[in-house]
């Protein structure tokens, strides 16, 4: 068991770094409005960022799961939204193309994917109406809503998955509307409302067959995972600056044990969800890394919340005024943990996984 | 990055779980009296388990730190106690003897603690009153009190760690007195307060030098993390089968969604603490390495609380019986957070790290 980066991967990681302390650093996005990685989509190109988990014969940078969690983190770590809107191109669509099967038209959407003209979101287009028009399935009709997809406003493309399959669509493909929210956290993420009135999909048979869906929710699992443990990283570090920065007394309050302990404390969980995170993006068994991912999304999120309200504490009043980036972490580790837990869907392949076990537990 | 065990150390932790299901059954030793690792010393030692970490040219196993702390968890998912009292031996004594040097004086100590003729356990003499005899070091006199040693109750030899070094003693050396304890939890682990009257210690020049009490403290940090997981595992396993047979209303109680709640989180603790150990074992860096042993024992202990009071809730009025073994679990846990606590060293070595970087956190 190596627990450990290569060489490699750290180069990725450190340059990922230095690109978000240049066009992300704390503080010049304040409140995060409008679409930041649409502004930068070019420079997250030229990394390869938007391909990174494709393989270099389909144009991308070949990166493991491990490494493409990585890569979120530390960018969610400067922007949320940028990570989100990253890993819902990098690791759900192109992951779905990706590890979803053939080579024929998979291999060419992974190709396409990677080159990162367009960003595209994912849709989840489970709950609609959808009504066969082929007897192959390889032509459907879809109707009905979708709400709050993440990447939809600003995304030139959709990746839908229905029961029956996926297809890759134009958000401007007729009888699609995308209406954009306003939202209180992730702003530049660019939540929407996506509606689809009777539009015509064909489907070429690589992309049909019902796993990929369940393929999708595991990556978004993931994707939420590592944002959140961005945040929860980006909190710790602005609470640390802050606390180191600030007197009181006649000496910085980080001297003071009530913070120290506040701080120790947001470390430890931080760490532990890293640790879960990898562990769950490194898992290779199926029926597990369903239960993995799970289990990473919905300890992260609850990680994140913690230590950005912690951050507000240490912060005082001042945590309370957009002059601190800490403000907007709390709004989007709060977003995060309240658009997946309505329906709590993430506590589902937990408790199958725990029950069908005894004696093992998971490991 | 690779997090899965290889099949080699697949097979070991199959044939742990086997060997603890025969002779630490939940259940077979209920409240847990007297030393169990005792009884059981020559079917350990035919496991390989007390020199697990020592090469094999040493007659030891040659497991990495990963597989002994997962080792020392599987042990203590069944018995806190044995768990505790194989780590003491196989991490923190041959630990020492193994990772702490040189070649000679630590080889011959490395093989003696690989046959497991006698179980050893470490006494952090470090705050005993000391009188260097020779001017070299290689004599020394201690004098003094150290309380609660885990395993000093029942080990035949006790590995001494000193400012100026270490020094392997038999428990009967002139001037030894070893205080047997009735404990709370962790019953059969055989504590004990150890007291030095003017003892004498020759020390090999191998082992002198004060990395000794480090190195000791950072596997004691990762075999308290290792247990903790254990009886969180453990704790978890038994409120399943427990919640999986109990009937309430016509159904298993297990079927309730407020049991789900609590048994999902509970297992996504677990999971979590066993990722961070893993990660905190693997750690190569030696000065990142003591702060994720703390890091790692400080969470795993505080999962393993919670976990054993959820545990006893999901067992409702029955839990405080000695019918189930979650009684036993539930006073171990508590008996091995408070054990650490009273002082929390383990929150100094989290600070220092976090406090010392502040971009890249500890990752």
């Amino acid at each position: 068991m190596d627990l450990e980066f290569g060489a490699e991967d750290q180069l990725v990681i450190q340059s990922v770094l230095q690109f978000a302390e240049r066009y992300l650093a704390q503080g010049q996005f304040g409140g995060e409005t409008g679409d930041i990685a649409h502004r930068i989509r070019s420079e997250i190109a030229d990394l390869g960022l938007w391909g990174m988990c494709i393989d270099s014969s389909r144009h991308g940078l070949g990166f493991s799961r491990v490494t493409g969690v990585a890569v979120v983190a530390t960018l969610a770590s400067y922007s949320a939204s940028v990570g989100l809107v990253v890993g819902q191109h990098a690791l759900v669509c192109a992951g779905l193309a990706h590890w979803g099967g053939s080579d024929g038209t998979l291999g060419t959407l992974a190709t396409l994917l990677a080159r990162g003209t367009t960003s595209y979101c994912h849709v989840d287009a489970s709950r609609c109406v959808l009504s066969s028009v082929s007897p192959s399935h390889e032509v459907v009709r879809l109707s009905g809503t979708v709400p709050l997809v993440p990447g939809a406003a600003h995304a030139g493309g959709l990746l839908v998955t229905f029961p029956s399959g996926m297809a890759l669509l134009s958000s401007d493909t007729p009888g699609i509307t995308v209406l954009p929210h306003i939202t209180l956290g992730l702003c530049s993420a660019g939540w929407a409302t996506v509606t689809f009135d009777n539009v015509t999909v064909c489907v070429e048979a690589d992309c049909l067959g019902n796993k990929f869906a369940n393929l999708a929710y595991e990556q978004q699992l993931l994707v939420d995972a590592a944002v959140a443990v961005g945040i929860a990283q980006g909190a710790l570090q602005v609470s640390v600056a802050y606390a180191q920065d600030r007197h009181q007394f006649g000496k910085p309050i980080s001297d003071f044990q009530a913070i120290q302990w506040k701080i120790a404390d947001s470390a430890v969980d931080v760490e532990a969800a890293r640790s879960l995170l990898f562990r769950a993006a490194a898992e290779v068994d199926g029926t597990r890394r369903l239960a993995y991912a799970a289990m990473a999304a919905r300890y992260s999120r609850t990680v994140a919340s913690g230590i950005t309200r912690h951050g507000m504490q240490i912060h005082g009043g001042y945590g309370y005024t957009t002059d601190y980036v800490i403000e907007r972490l709390f709004r989007d580790a709060h977003h995060l943990e309240g658009v997946a837990e309505p329906n709590h869907s993430d506590i589902l392949p937990v408790i199958s996984a725990v029950y069908g076990r005894t004696r093992d537990g998971l490991s």
